[in-house]
């Protein structure tokens, strides 16, 4: 047998241990599989002495880690550090910049600065891979850069956070609030203790950035996804959907219509889309070809296991000889899409006031929405929801419009601006009907 | 940009000119991807004159399409021909023995001669690739031979007949009967005027071997997949199920508990399953690794598109040079699993019988299940379904088991073997829980 792939491990939290644990487990297969051993040669993480549950002894042990990439007993380096900057940056390009591998799970990283590592890859004519980096455990950007390579893919979208996915789930299941949710989601662990990043949907739009440029030949461009998080759903809002046929998901979508398109919104999903059966913590992206049609993957998108068996798929890749351009072709040959202009793209929305209990409200809203061209398909008025305070009352307006031009529903938002009516900004969600 | 690769077309029914049609469509973006371009230089034919409606002047003509991979102006033969042996296995050998690449979407052909042509591509380095073997335009053999091939695979499984689901899921809507909806089936070009291939499962477990092989590293198996159809199977199974909380599917499963068990049948499969949402032509895989968790790979299983869309990912990764073991592991190491006895393999099951309408028949039914150990969850009595014929009646009893071996339901059914009471064998269908 062929010569071991010598790994250097950066970062040991629970997904750095896993892909040890992994490694070990399963060796005889991944040697089978890859045509040679994969071999942890050398591991390094902030605290030494840190308790993992995990005996490091046969490892050497790298004080510092942004070194690693230098070693002679190193071809590849796997950084789990973790961070868009600092030392996984640092390390992932003194890595390539001495001509070994880079395999990370790091989403933040490769949203960012993905192109500038791929350039160098290339220069040095090394593998860089981040299949860990979207949707956990699915192979999904291999199916991307080669599974459905032959078309040309005219969306992909998904469920890519599932911290998300699994709090509008347990609303969904029990009726319960936003807040409420996310403190028990944290409780269990399936929120982080600052959860901005998962619910504001930032996690998800460094997901959609990468899967749109291996989508679409185009470069990475994180900075233009319009995103919004789930932060402002209400259970009501969930009950509405539910009324109408409809789960509602966070869902990140970029297509190519009219420029590069990116965005992550909580979208309504119709009852009949495989995407409203996604529940739980569960990520699934679905990648539209010209000849293959819709193709959905689904799996685990989170959690030490699925996501070391995407890095490890990774290594073994690289042991098999296959270094391939990180976003399926060149660098140099990725194309620099201008960004979509939204208001003529047409669809249905779901369109949520929150209103002062007081007549005449209802007939600024829909004054509103003829004035701006929007064509209403179904409106229902909620009773009183008496505020929890005591104080006063608000009555919710939740409506479903025909389809329309982005840009109507946009000009009936402004033109409500400042009315007093409005306890709150009006709620916008987009419809996902097939 | 580098030299293209040659391909030469045997076989030009609507598959066979998906694959001209995309290599023409997609060109420019197929070149960026693959590195090089894909020239289609000769294609083969039973008869040359026949309309096709695609323009054949571009490429050479070969009358002998058995000699394709010797020419040379031929890099890589794609085998479009069909049925296991013949001009398909005789291309086949000339092709790999020239030492040129195959890429075919023949299952029947991969399920019994798949290692006599995976040893010759190895002795010969060429490539053998066969995505669109398997659930037409999914990239299922790319994932379980790379995107999870970190994990020990503990059970493959999933619906691999297109037909078969679309007639399932029709029976299910409109609550007809099979004879029906297959002659449907067949005028809308859903199902071949000679079906018995879709649906006595025989395609199915073709696709199930080579999952299984590739899945587990083992040798193809195809003469032991136990494989039952759904012809059997009538409106009222299907109500049944629904009023159990179940949909019916024809599922195909492997595992390696106790041996390489392999089993196409219909399954009960419980409606929060994701393969229970599964309807239409749809295919769907299920793929459950040691550390990926499970993994759901969903999309056409059929059709001139989608599987184009798989033959040319595999002819783009000969493009970029990507050759690997066509199985995963070199022929050499697969391993030469035994038959798993499934007698021991613990399961629910769902029980029906058909018998004449008197007094005592019940109580046959129930002492035979108490004598083999059988242990009922539910029994359902329909009453009296009136022979169309007018001549007589017959009952209908339904029954799902609690969790048993199987064995004691083959004894149940043998001690009933003969049974004056029954106007048709038991039907026995496994419950897929989860």
């Amino acid at each position: 047998m062929a010569e071991p792939l010598k790994i250097a491990l950066a970062g040991l939290g629970t997904v750095g241990v896993g892909v040890i644990r992994l490694i070990e487990a399963n060796a005889a297969l991944i040697a089978r599989r890859a045509g040679r051993p994969l071999q942890v040669t050398v591991v390094s993480a902030r605290d030494r002495n840190k308790p993992r549950g995990v005996d490091l002894s046969g490892y050497a042990w790298e004080d510092d880690m942004v070194i690693l990439g230098e070693r002679d007993d190193v071809d590849v380096v796997v950084e789990m550090v973790g961070g868009s900057d600092g030392p996984a940056l640092a390390l992932a390009r003194t890595t390539i910049e001495a001509g070994k591998g880079l395999v990370t799970a790091n989403k933040a990283m490769i949203a960012h600065h993905g192109l500038e590592l791929a350039a160098k890859a290339e220069d040095k004519h090394v593998a860089l891979k981040f299949e860990a980096a979207v949707a956990g455990g699915i192979p999904v950007i291999k199916a991307l850069r080669e599974g459905t390579a032959a078309n040309q893919i005219e969306r992909v979208y998904g469920i890519l956070n599932g911290t998300c996915n699994y709090i509008l789930t347990v609303m969904e299941d029990s009726g319960r609030d936003f807040a409420d949710v996310l403190t028990e989601a944290q409780a269990k662990g399936y929120a982080e203790a600052d959860p901005a990043f998962d619910i504001e949907g930032t996690d998800a739009a460094h997901k959609l950035s990468i899967l749109a440029a291996i989508a679409f030949g185009s470069k990475v461009d994180f900075a233009r996804v319009e995103t919004s998080g789930i932060t402002r759903l209400r259970a009501a809002d969930i009950a509405q959907a539910a009324a109408l046929g409809y789960v509602i998901r966070l869902i990140g979508m970029a297509d190519t219509g009219g420029g590069l398109f990116q965005r992550v919104q909580p979208h309504l999903v119709h009852c009949d889309h495989p995407l409203a059966h996604v529940d739980g913590a569960t990520n699934a992206v679905v990648a539209e070809g010209n000849f293959s049609g819709r193709l959905l993957f689904q799996g685990a998108g989170a959690g030490d296991g699925p996501t070391a068996s995407a890095v490890v798929a990774d290594l073994i890749d690289i042991a098999r000889g296959e270094l391939g351009a990180a976003f399926s072709v060149p660098v140099s040959e990725l194309e620099d899409l201008p960004p979509a202009a939204t208001g003529h793209r047409l669809g249905r929305a779901y369109l949520r006031f929150m209103v002062a209990d007081r007549p005449g409200v209802l007939a600024e809203i829909t004054a509103a929405l003829r004035d701006a061209g929007v064509s209403i398909e179904s409106l229902i008025q909620k009773g009183r929801a008496g505020d929890a305070e005591g104080g006063g009352s608000e009555v919710m307006v939740a409506m479903v419009t025909h389809e329309g031009p982005e840009s109507a529903v946009s000009e009936a938002i402004r033109l409500l601006d400042g009315s007093a009516s409005l306890s709150e900004p009006p709620l916008v969600l987009h419809i996902l009907d097939n």
